[in-house]
């Protein structure tokens, strides 16, 4: 087990004056995330829950449904850590034709409309579910993230990601250094679990950008909070992928932008 | 010139009660940026000042120096926007034997020890520098980059890196949907004006992890101002690269991680 944090003295300058303390500072260390021996991606990531990483990346990324993996070794190396996933032969198989697919003439290199289209990937619509929330519970769940950030406690400067059942509040939350990385470890915490993402809402401390609705879309999670704004092309995409995006969600209120009929109307008022 | 923002219709909950209006989000699109006809990399970005961009990542990422760039070409397309960025030939022939080391045997797969290795590339020693900040000053620069922040000011939702030049306030800023975009483009800016890092401070919205001070070290910048936190690693490449970090700043003060000496000192207390 990794430590996710650690402290560092440091001068803090305030009312004119210096005072020399300790802080507590996120790690991050740089983790490779492999496939049948073949790295996929190195991320800088706080070095804690990194089966889930591994499970959840190849999840929402569709390189691998959790059926196809047969094992995720966790190797800590002199300067990282490697993350080494091993699938079904027909998952490789597939993986290896991406990537070959992938592979421009000089190496990897990809000409710029491949590349664009790689990142534009399509999304699935999110299955058919009947889940509803109230104003009320939309506000409980964002309410009930900061108590689920151990780390966050520690060092105020880590993303989380949570999943929120109605009932049951906030049932599993992770936590890194980086956005992505985070909602890649709740999504493996939630297959391990064997989670229905159909059944509540992510909660995430971030903004929305195109790849965080597409993650969202992979986890199959009707429900997307976020405290922050999304993108314009967030947006469309949670509208193409069937997703209830709700932004800027704060103790006081929260914006609804896309499929609002999951969120149970108040009344509505038009303002010029 | 592309739009950075967009008016989209949301809900707004407060009160207990809907109201319907436009909110601006921020534009977002796929940036592909290409070295003599090979695609790099392919960047989620505000699809503003990307001549900027691609000049600005070709320091920060030691693709090419400003000398070595020929042209830059912008080229809008239906599903993202290509930044064509020709070199010279010494140039494009160092990139193609970096290009052919980091593909494996498999095509883009990368094993991981090389990866990580990548991630980790060592940084230039920044140069030597008169550059002394009074506390004031550090406040100044942090209380200053509000007002050169357009984008944000529309949308509340975009990273912003900006210059400090004392006597002169911040002189440069760029804005960006992805924090390390905004320091790119504020990078090529800073070539294209011919402005000297080395007599300034950098200052971002953003939390500062290990590649912002990989960034700021090839811009060759001696202070790093943040409005959020570093993690750990970055305060100890921050320390080896001979950069000041400055973290946590804020109207009411700041906290002063490495190289302390740029910093006047006022009067130290310790802490027990």
């Amino acid at each position: 087990m990794m430590r996710a944090h650690r402290p560092l003295t440091r001068r803090v300058y305030r009312g004119g004056g210096y005072a020399e303390a300790p802080r507590e500072l996120p790690e991050e260390m740089p983790v490779a995330l492999s496939f049948n021996g073949t790295t996929q991606a190195v991320m800088m990531a706080t070095p804690t829950d990194l089966e889930d990483f591994g499970r959840g990346f190849a999840l929402t990324e569709g390189i691998a449904t959790p059926q196809e993996i047969t094992e995720i070794r966790v190797t800590v190396q002199a300067r990282g850590i490697d993350v080494q996933i091993w699938l079904v032969e027909a998952a490789e198989q597939r993986l290896a034709a991406r990537r070959r697919h992938m592979a421009g003439p000089v190496g990897c290199g990809l000409c710029g409309l491949d590349s664009i289209d790689a990142v534009l990937r399509d999304v699935a619509q999110v299955p058919a579910s009947d889940l509803r929330l109230s104003p009320a519970q939309v506000q409980e769940a964002i309410a009930a993230l900061p108590g689920h950030q151990a780390l966050h406690d520690t060092t105020r400067a880590v993303h989380g990601a949570g999943f929120y059942r109605p009932g049951e509040g906030v049932v599993a939350t992770r936590e890194d250094v980086g956005r992505h990385n985070a909602l890649d470890k709740l999504a493996g915490a939630l297959l391990a679990q064997g989670t229905d993402a159909g059944a509540g809402a992510l909660v995430l401390t971030s903004r929305v950008s195109i790849d965080m609705v597409q993650k969202c879309a992979a986890i199959g999670a009707p429900v997307l909070i976020a405290v922050s704004a999304p993108t314009a092309h967030a947006v469309q995409l949670a509208r193409d992928a069937g997703i209830t995006l709700i932004g800027l969600a704060r103790p006081d209120g929260f914006e609804l932008f896309t499929h609002p009929s999951r969120i149970r109307p108040e009344r509505t008022k038009n303002v010029a």
